[in-house]
């Protein structure tokens, strides 16, 4: 055990900056190039996959029901592709539309429709200020979304067990909170998954809003790193009436099969499924059936999934215990870091208690190590606090992953120091 | 040649009337069931490109510049299919965004970027009414992307060389019109490919507004019948520098690899493609690469994909041909249809002069054949003299086709003798 650095004299401060500035330096001399900035697979993990890319040799491009998926059609997708994501998800298959290979378009179509054309009433962008609650540190891309449509955007904080229900409870009694952005497992960056009690509070949100919606963003829903999973209620299954047309959520196989190449879903509402296949239907012909196929072809069930899946946990545990071990030596016991310890996900979310998060990603940055924008994790690239720094730790090699995590845990003691002694 | 139905007397038209109703009665005892209505490839045209699916054997699934398409990132596509486009479309690669699965999708987000983010000025649905000029007979989901987002649509006449230039040239005089759709080669559904002086006098234009768009659908680009092809000038050589911003062109490759299941893109300048880039940063991460590269890796270069329409071509090709002979045969020298022979595209344009296209449409549904619903080619749906009729001559193999296209003529004849009796 580190000792802590609050309870160390000004001498004894001093001699521990020029350590660990001597440290930084040697490292930085090293001449590094190192990216942790996304939450990228690993080149092995692609590789997993590869097979998928043969299933085609059959010749045999026809659903069960004898459709041709080499042809136009089948805009919500293909009957086989919507059970597979409809087993996975817990829901009917004709509540089910496969997209295309990203859930990030999804997302964004959708909120978009519900800007300028309506979410059952009058488009949101026509009943004044449009706001979204953003439990943070979350994922960026979802406040870029929200950004870029003009959604003013609310900080909510995330407990252990998932976002704050009292502050949302609050919140949505305002009538221009139209809507908020979860990733309810392994959240990221933190990687926590929402409670059950959190789940059916949400459930049972009672919005101001009629046309409130809360996009479901389950990411990582089979993307256990061990045996010791996660185990998320099924919204859908607690979803009062009166609430059927909240939940928005979609996944992908970005992150099972190949990213950018993978195939996505949305499920929802009947309501919601026709309003968007309404929007769909002008917007494309259908999306890629190919593909769909080719999964359907390759992984054949959910348990198909999620035997696949721990082909990517077996490459990715010993990531994810490589940070953990060195920030662990490094941090523990110091008083100016915290850190979580997830049973899955991407991320590795670090808290900078006794610096500034900024500082860390400059010096990190320096030498030859880039994160993800410190900021990033908050709405408006704004973290209140400026502690959260979000780990990467996925697409590195292991060694080099060892490496970058160095640089990481010194730019944080260094930063920290430079505070203490100033 | 037939006898003119105009110069009969009232006893040879009743008489011509009953044998028609009679050949008609026959046909529909026959209880048919042939779909004509869209521009799907047959099947023996989408086992042409199966090979596709096996350009991965090799396990390189690198760019040349050594990046991996299974992962993230490139959200403008890969440098060797922004290339191939290129090198199609007569532009330079980095003018070039490769997208997904469907052109229709670039259209739609791009025309609704415009209406709520703006094309380099104000968003067009803040500017007051939008308005959209539609050459027609015209692509019907042209007009749904109008119609579902609000836009007003204005009828402009098609003559044989494009649309007409003078009836253009008044209406952009208005400020309220912001764009229009074309389909400058082999026009959907008359076949028309734009003379030179059309798309010159398009590139020259001095529309009212300054965010004055034109969605320039290729989507037929080399989709020629035979060595007899039309020639369409690139409107982007002819392009003033006042007018740099306002062309819009996609095409893909849906009827030369796989309908919803191929590659398509856009074009256009540096300041539109950054402008769409910036929504596209937060609409997705990358489309998906792996698609494109095996659109590369199979066809090498332009010559490939003109290579490969040769034995679409030669599919095709009798399939036109069959349509034309029925048309010839049973329809010329009665004074009662017109056609046209398209040097290539996915379409026969009929025009009905002596009767109601409607009531053809009704008497084909009973005799057993889908026609493309009739108006569908003109805005709203609403044919003004109801007289255009789009013959999809594509899907059905030659036999069957040939009994479709003897229905529809019995039918045109039909509905014209019911006209000429009454």
């Amino acid at each position: 055990m580190n000792q802590s650095y609050l309870k160390m004299s000004s001498e004894e401060l001093k001699q521990q900056f020029d350590a660990v500035l001597a440290e930084y330096n040697e490292i930085k001399s090293q001449g590094l190039n190192i990216d942790m900035s996304r939450g990228k697979p690993g080149s092995d993990q692609l590789d997993i996959s590869n097979d998928m890319l043969n299933v085609f040799v059959d010749g045999n491009f026809k659903t069960e029901a004898g459709f041709d998926v080499r042809n136009y059609g089948l805009l919500q997708g293909i009957p086989e592709c919507q059970k597979l994501f409809a087993e996975l998800l817990g829901v009917k298959p004709e509540n089910i539309i496969v997209g295309g290979n990203s859930s990030l378009s999804l997302m964004y179509d959708y909120v978009a429709q519900c800007m300028f054309i309506g979410a059952g009433f009058t488009p949101w962008s026509k009943q004044g200020k449009v706001k979204f609650l953003c439990p943070c540190p979350g994922y960026d891309r979802h406040f870029a979304i929200c950004e870029s449509l003009g959604i003013e955007m609310i900080n909510i904080r995330m407990t252990s067990e998932g976002p704050d229900i009292a502050q949302i409870k609050e919140a949505v009694k305002d009538s221009a909170v139209k809507g908020m952005f979860v990733v309810p497992k392994y959240s990221n960056p933190q990687g926590i998954t929402f409670s059950d009690s959190v789940v059916k509070e949400l459930a049972e949100l009672t919005p101001a809003a009629d046309d409130f919606r809360i996009i479901w963003d389950n990411a990582y829903i089979v993307h256990d790193l061990s045996d010791e999973s996660d185990r998320l209620l099924n919204i859908f299954s607690v979803l009062p009436e009166r609430n059927k047309n909240m939940i928005i959520e979609v996944t992908s196989t970005s992150k099972i099969s190949f990213p950018g190449a993978g195939v996505s879903c949305l499920a929802s509402s009947e309501e919601n499924i026709k309003e968007i296949l309404k929007r769909l239907t002008v917007q494309s012909i259908s999306y890629d059936k190919l593909n769909m196929l080719r999964h359907v072809k390759y992984f054949k069930n959910a348990d198909g999934i999620k035997e696949h899946m721990k082909k990517h946990a077996k490459i990715l545990k010993p990531k994810f215990d490589a940070v953990l071990d060195t920030l662990n030596a490094d941090l523990s016991g110091l008083e100016i870091a915290e850190w979580n310890e997830p049973n899955g996900g991407y991320f590795i979310s670090l808290d900078v208690t006794g610096g500034s998060a900024s500082r860390v990603g400059v010096l990190c940055k320096e030498a030859g190590v880039t994160l993800t924008n410190v900021g990033a994790t908050f709405p408006y690239g704004k973290d209140p606090s400026d502690s959260n720094i979000r780990i990467a730790p996925t697409f590195p090699n292991p060694e080099v992953l060892k490496q970058a995590v160095k640089v990481l845990t010194v730019s944080v003691r260094l930063a920290c120091l430079e505070n203490l002694i100033k």
